[in-house]
């Protein structure tokens, strides 16, 4: 197996157990089992234990801004690329929520360089949203009182902490999550004007 | 002064300790010197850590569900019921951000039963939140098809994570950031003209 792919499979696994028993519950030696690695052969992929939670979280969230910036290409209306942004956080999440567990619950584990270096990515993945919902203020679609970055943080918030509550096997599929969750981000828990006349006549 | 009133205290300030360093990364000694306590001096207040930390997290909830309750007496209007829980929770964030910390974060160092009791608690909230919005769905004035368990959950998570990234001391106010976070919440990032123009989005 190319090294690249084994070393893709490795954070895989290590996400899996950090997810479970947190970075500091899980030691080098249960990755490297679980990875099928003598303690050695699991060196030959990584540095240590933190470099491991750091490459976590970089290809986690360099994932996530790939995956926006694909999700942009071509689509131009701002009210879509919102939408299409918000669908691409929600997609990561169904396909690798350990992932996003870890980056999000033990980011703080990392020594100051290598949490730095991940805050500035993040920053990167912010200003993607951030900007978007600034576009969609000059084109008249996003309320403009709202400061973009509130709304940025907002939306981050309720992509962030699925993984907290939402059950894949509950009563709500994974595409009515994502559509549920556009809909209240985007237009509101409250059915809109003319609409919410006609509701409180009923 | 009276021992309710120095137990809140005590409690006040190990919230501040537990979150600015951990519950972990927190000892006993090091409450009671905050509190101008003797070891054995806080020992009259608490059992052990672990207490200090279950009691921190059970007079959050406990204090936002009783706001919550308080919030909503009187108001009948679905719609500013709903606005009056978010406002109770942003409030208790506003006036208490230490405790929110540690109940988002540390809640997991409990062990089985006290933990099981502070999700209790916290299942009564939600419950709370939830029969708001399903009040807001019998008067039409909330979209049906949001599942209230996926909206209850949305808002809290905008409203808990707050202290992750909202700095008191920058360019939103605490008054705004509300204003801004309820408005998006109940009536969406996009202005509504633009919603209702996508009727079958909805």
């Amino acid at each position: 197996m190319p090294r690249a792919t084994r070393n893709s499979e490795v954070l895989h696994l290590a996400a899996e157990l950090f997810a479970a028993n947190g970075f500091a519950g899980t030691s080098v030696r249960t990755v490297a089992g679980r990875a099928r690695l003598t303690k050695a052969g699991l060196y030959y992929h990584i540095r240590d234990k933190e470099d491991l939670l750091y490459r976590i979280c970089e290809e986690t969230i360099a994932t996530i801004l790939a995956g926006g910036r694909r999700a942009l290409a071509g689509v131009t209306d701002p009210r879509q690329r919102i939408a299409a942004l918000i669908n691409n956080h929600a997609e990561f999440f169904r396909e690798r929520p350990d992932n996003l567990t870890v980056l999000n619950r033990d980011l703080n584990s990392l020594s100051v360089a290598p949490r730095a270096a991940i805050r500035k990515l993040e920053r990167s993945y912010l200003d993607l949203l951030r900007s978007a919902i600034a576009d969609g203020q000059k084109a008249g679609v996003v309320r403009r009182h709202l400061d973009p970055t509130v709304a940025a943080f907002t939306l981050l918030s309720a992509l962030n902490t699925l993984n907290q509550w939402y059950d894949p096997k509950g009563r709500v599929g994974h595409r009515a999550l994502v559509k549920q969750i556009t809909t209240l981000l985007c237009d509101g828990l409250f059915v809109s004007g003319a609409a919410a006349d006609r509701g409180a006549k009923r």
